[in-house]
């Protein structure tokens, strides 16, 4: 046990060294359906790619960058890149995500578009440099950067505990020089339990493929090729330079240098596995020296195409172990001549490592093999953690898992040049590409890691990262979120309690009694009737009330204390229904009974945004399969689920369905007529299975502007207007409708993901009305 | 039992007769202390007097108007003017209400101010008018209207029981121009019950004076005079004109040609004892006839000096009954000769109808009196109302209570006669009105007739009364109320929760959690802490945490599950701590325990406008009284009550305050030495009679600017900020404060009935900030 693990140990700090801020860089290029590079521009429905933190590109138009935030757990970044790969995925327009760090099918160099950034002529410029320098093709190699940092907090207590007598910046800086350091060292074997590029395809740059042995029709490899893209035709700079990671100051010389002799441009053209990063990027070298390092990137990651967005999460779990590894590890010298061999071990292990002859450069047994030392170093980061009482199950199996990859020859490398091999090298890529986006298809309503919320602030938040809108969850349970694109900040709960609407607007709402007043002066009308503070005045007022009325408590949610009067009534009955009414407040109200079917019409500012019918839980035969059958079966729609985690619930056949069925002379055995629809509940809520249906552009103009009358009646910017309409068929509204009730919290995935009917995009709807996205 | 009677009496309409409309009007001089008329202008604090619809000017700038809205119940009308009467009597400046019908001591005419409306050139050239035609000392005479009308729905189910076949509109007409007939005939009687003005002041008209005899050093008077005002030199036309009252269209006509004539210069000018008005008030005669009579203005009723607003509440309910009773008695034909007879009738009668010789000509038996005469109708409408079963017993106290004053020769003529007799003219109105005056000085904080309000929002109402903002309650019980001036409609709920602010703003303040980051981002001093959400987090940092913490769920308000460590504490105290606070909820705050004393800062916009702090209730001692008689003294403060109708509670001396005296080893009966402050309670709270002390002068800029700064954050305008301050006088915050929470509904009454302090008008502030008033 060296000395930092005896501290971490003593201090139980196991767990704390654990903790950190990790954050995902993602490449992929587009891709038609044929393979071949999209020479398309980047969508615009992702926003101003200048802007959008999450989905931009980077040296190619058609090469997405897709960026996490800095999460606090491997998974928490894991998903959030899942979230983001399924936002690109499922919006993109008959391309594709090329699931590769090699390129598909590309056209000649010329072809290639560079990114464009008509506002920026600076990144123009810089893209055109590169592309003169390294060709077009060579860029377009994709892959991934992982970024950590440790605890701040942590390394503080470290640096305490430490009693070094450097400051708490160089404590910090030398830990992440010394992890640097042993990543050159080690870091061939990220490329060899990751490296997926195994063969390239022969549109690519032809000085490479003159190397190369043909694979396949279309494509060329070395033998035992790991990755090309970390190998010697990959992507990195045309010769390696010296770069000192003794100390800050000497990295920034050493890159200064190399500037200054134009072997780079800047800092970020130093294309080495690691880089170290500052809080602010701007002005990388000085940061450095000026705050130090605040974080790592690692960038030997390829694509992985067996992965549905291109890294398995496990995997990312264990480049953290391996990180801790790098940091619990005793350091040794680390000279030029180190730096250049550990350098070329990557390379080569890079270029032929799958070789049962090829050895290893790098280390203390010269003869070792990659295969053998994996296994070794796997048991080593093992005991370190163990060493320091941080070994958890989960690490096991993060550890297990790679050991089995050597173990049983199944490394990615291996796997793809199968695949390739069998079905070639684009059908084999688009077809993964194919199957994962079919895949993230089916729960389009979620968004990873972020389940617990609302399915209302999911839909809002995956339009956030959509249209580039940073966002924070502020209290999880409240579903409490906070928005910020350019400097713009908006709090938002529940999706739809926004800065738009006005506290007392939504006080109006709140209250049955005065929404009705706010709306009976605007003469929009409403169940005609009264509200009355004692007993006495309503009995008073029997004579008035003929046939079709509900009296009912004045608050009342759940259906106590109301009565409703369909035909006549007497004296006595009416009296007793108000003593009932009474009973559960102390005011009621007495309102006609209305008829016709509700629809609840979303009102977004001078704009109906949605409408929507909800009918019961219910089977449409088809003179063949029975209600179970058809319940079975229309069950399987993945927008129905348990729990409301789904915007649709599974139809039961329990007790009440039943029970329904048999008022209607039915049996769950019963075989419906085709085209027969039989219900199964009296209630249309969805949580017992309702079916929702778009109306938003069945209903006539002259509905949605009462609804719109009355949601600006009460001040409103969101509202869902709850309105019985008799006759949707009659163009003129007088007598054919009444609004029951507003409500300022309208949920929006009903109008996204309705049984029938469109995704009416609500949360960008309530984005453009917060004032994120420009018309 | 005639006709209507019948049909109201089998229909069971006795309680619906009674409902109604009801206003009134009262016009009153300012006067200084000597009894003169001020000469001084409207004050400027009661808003434009052209848009105040409460509190305006009639003829002349000194004479202040005040007219309630029209009210469902008489009492509501009353105490509505006895709201508008407190407000203008103790908002003037070295000035009384002058509650007399006769004016005070008169400059000379051309020194009377005539009403100033500077916007409005024709209003004051038509007072320019009358001041030339009638004098302006004559049109100084006061009185009250009172307006009024039944229930609608009443008068149609009438009309439809009555079969009549006529229009409902003429039905209605001709039901209020009976009504008015009678009043001809009958309305001697107001002015015999209610006249109060027996004498005037030798300052008033010289002609008049010139027939009169002197009754005191400075008065005159006619003997046996019950109403000067309604008398031959009152308030009347020139020369009695004939009014044909036997449908609209004759009644317009009349008046139509009389303004041809030039006898009048318009309907208004008609001084009648009865007017009949329309619900338009603009182009009154084309009114009448287009749209029909909306309600009745009964005129004759002087203002009764000795009642607190010139008016008692049972005259008025006598004058609702007397109308109904005008309405049920049948009619009698109504020529030009009984018309000009009923008016001379009432003429001689306000002229010397307080003789025992005096003798009625108006009505059946020419020979009776006033006296007897009076007795047998209040009989009758004892009958009538009997009759249609709805005598109750309030009515037969009011009847009895006129009853009284005929009897008993307490007629308040003959009242006033005598105190004028006894303390000179001047001196019994001037003291009448300070003593009224000190009465409503002493709850300055209720607003009549809305007391089930809370004091907030009668505060509110207060101040828009007095600024002639129009308001509705929409629901009580809600404190839920809409305000109007200018056609600007704000929706307010409980004074402070408004339109201003948006609904996530409200949200933010709300959530403590989110609350804290909001203040946070801002670099405001929060307790510094962390919320959690897993006991297993939470426990991991105990060695994070010092002495002086406070572990707490993060939504309780009772104070349950709450642990204070002010000392070191164990690492098992804390863990027991964790789990009593994650027994409350599923989310844990951890704060710094924060020291100092608790302010509440009302921070409105830009402004902070309040800033209260509270002490345990308490007395100090003056070495000569037990605590017990120094709390029975304290309570006497009209600001204490019991059961928060009231701005501070009393202080009971029960159980806890016993035994926290015990604590100190004192009894209740234990004498503090002179200025020595004993505590009767640990906890500040005014529920439990602690003092709330305004602190508004005394925090120094800079902690407002924080708290402004903290309401900013969180996009507030209307924000209550409590803010612990460890030294009010160190003038460098930092390290000195910490903001504990924001409230979005703070209170307004404790800011305005401090215990000791200013009243800082918070209720005028929301309406300065919602745009009702102008700097």
């Amino acid at each position: 046990m060296n000395t930092i693990e005896k501290i971490i140990k003593e201090n139980s700090l196991g767990l704390d060294i654990k903790k950190g801020r990790f954050g995902i860089e993602k490449e992929s290029l587009r891709v038609n359906e044929n393979g071949e590079l999209a020479l398309t521009n980047h969508p615009k429905f992702f926003g101003d790619k200048i802007k959008n933190p999450y989905i931009t590109v980077d040296f190619s138009e058609s090469q997405i960058e897709m960026i996490t935030p800095t999460e606090s757990s491997v998974e928490k970044a894991y998903d959030f890149l899942r979230n983001i790969h399924e936002i690109v995925a499922t919006n993109l327009k008959d391309e594709y995500l090329w699931s590769q760090s090699v390129p598909p099918i590309l056209p000649s160099e010329e072809l290639i578009p560079l990114g464009k950034f008509p506002q920026n002529k600076e990144l123009e410029k810089y893209r055109e440099k590169l592309a003169l320098k390294y060709g077009r093709k060579k860029q377009l190699l994709s892959g991934i950067h992982f970024n950590f940092s440790f605890d701040d907090e942590f390394l503080k207590e470290l640096y305490e505990l430490s009693k070094e007598k450097t400051s708490f910046k160089e404590f910090k800086n030398n830990i992440y020089l010394k992890i640097s350091r042993n990543y050159f060292k080690y870091g061939w074997m990220i490329i060899y339990l990751l490296g997926a590029s195994p063969v390239i395809h022969e549109t690519y740059l032809q000085k490479c493929i003159d190397k190369m042995k043909k694979f396949t029709e279309d494509t060329y490899y070395f033998e035992d090729l790991v990755s090309f893209r970390n190998g010697s035709c990959g992507y990195r700079n045309e010769k390696d330079f010296f770069v000192n990671y003794e100390s800050v100051d000497k990295y920034v010389e050493s890159l200064e240098r190399l500037i200054e002799k134009e072997s780079i441009s800047s800092a970020k053209e130093y294309y080495s596995p690691i880089r170290l990063k500052t809080k602010n990027p701007k002005e990388i070298l000085l940061e450095l020296k000026n705050s130090g390092i605040e974080y790592l990137e690692f960038r030997s990651i390829d694509l992985n195409p067996f992965s549905e967005i291109g890294i398995e999460k496990t995997d990312l779990e264990f480049l953290h172990l391996f990180i801790l590894f790098l940091f619990l590890k005793d350091d040794e010298p680390f000279e030029e001549k180190d730096y250049f061999r550990y350098l070329k071990n990557q390379e080569i292990l890079a270029n032929k490592g799958n070789s049962d002859e090829f050895r290893l450069i790098c280390c203390e047994d010269k003869n070792v093999s990659p295969k053998e030392y994996s296994i070794v170093i796997l048991e080593e980061i093992e005991r370190h953690l163990k060493a320091i009482g941080a070994f958890t199950n989960k690490d096991e199996k993060v550890l297990q898992y790679q050991k089995n990859k050597v173990l049983s020859n199944r490394l990615y490398s291996d796997l793809v040049l199968k695949e390739v091999k069998q079905k070639g090298f684009v059908k084999f890529h688009i077809d993964k590409a194919k199957e994962f986006l079919n895949e993230m298809k089916k729960t389009p309503y979620t968004l990873k890691g972020f389940e617990d919320l609302e399915l209302s602030t999911q839909i809002l938040l995956k339009a956030a990262i959509k249209n580039g809108v940073k966002f924070e969850i502020l209290d999880r349970d409240e579903n409490f979120i906070v928005l910020e694109k350019d400097k713009k900040v908006e709090y938002v709960k529940q999706a739809t309690k926004t800065s738009l609407d006005s506290y007392v607007t939504m006080l109006i709402m709140e209250n049955k009694v005065v929404t009705k007043k706010v709306l009976e002066k605007e003469n929009i009308i409403v169940p005609q009737g009264k509200d009355y503070f004692n007993i006495e005045e309503a009995k008073s007022d029997y004579r008035k009330y003929g046939a079709g009325i509900v009296i009912k408590p004045k608050s009342t949610n759940f259906g106590l204390g109301i009565t409703i009067f369909k035909e006549e009534f007497s004296k006595e009955d009416y009296e007793k229904a108000l003593e009932i009414a009474f009973k559960e407040d102390n005011s009621i109200l007495i309102e006609r009974f209305i008829k016709g079917k509700e629809y609840r019409i979303f009102v977004m500012g001078d704009e109906v945004v949605g409408i929507l019918h909800r009918v019961p839980a219910n089977v449409k035969g088809d003179g063949e399969r029975s209600i179970k059958e058809l319940v079975e079966e229309k069950n399987l729609d993945p927008l129905r689920g348990v729990g409301y985690k789904t915007p649709l619930e599974k139809i039961r056949l329990e007790d009440p369905e039943k029970l329904f069925l048999k008022g209607q002379g039915l049996t769950i055995e019963y075989i419906p007529k085709k085209d027969e629809v039989v219900y199964l509940r009296e209630n249309s809520n969805i949580s017992t299975g309702g079916d929702s249906l778009d109306y938003t552009d069945d209903i006539l103009d002259a509905y949605k502007k009462i609804a719109i009358k009355a949601s600006k009646a009460v001040g409103a910017k969101i509202c869902g207007v709850d309105m019985m309409i008799e006759d949707i068929k009659n163009p003129n509204p007088i007598d054919n409708y009444a609004i029951i009730e507003l409500n300022f919290n309208p949920a929006i995935h009903i109008h996204c993901y309705p049984y029938k009917g469109k995704n009416r995009n609500l949360g960008e709807k309530i984005l453009k009305a917060l004032g994120y996205i420009e018309e």
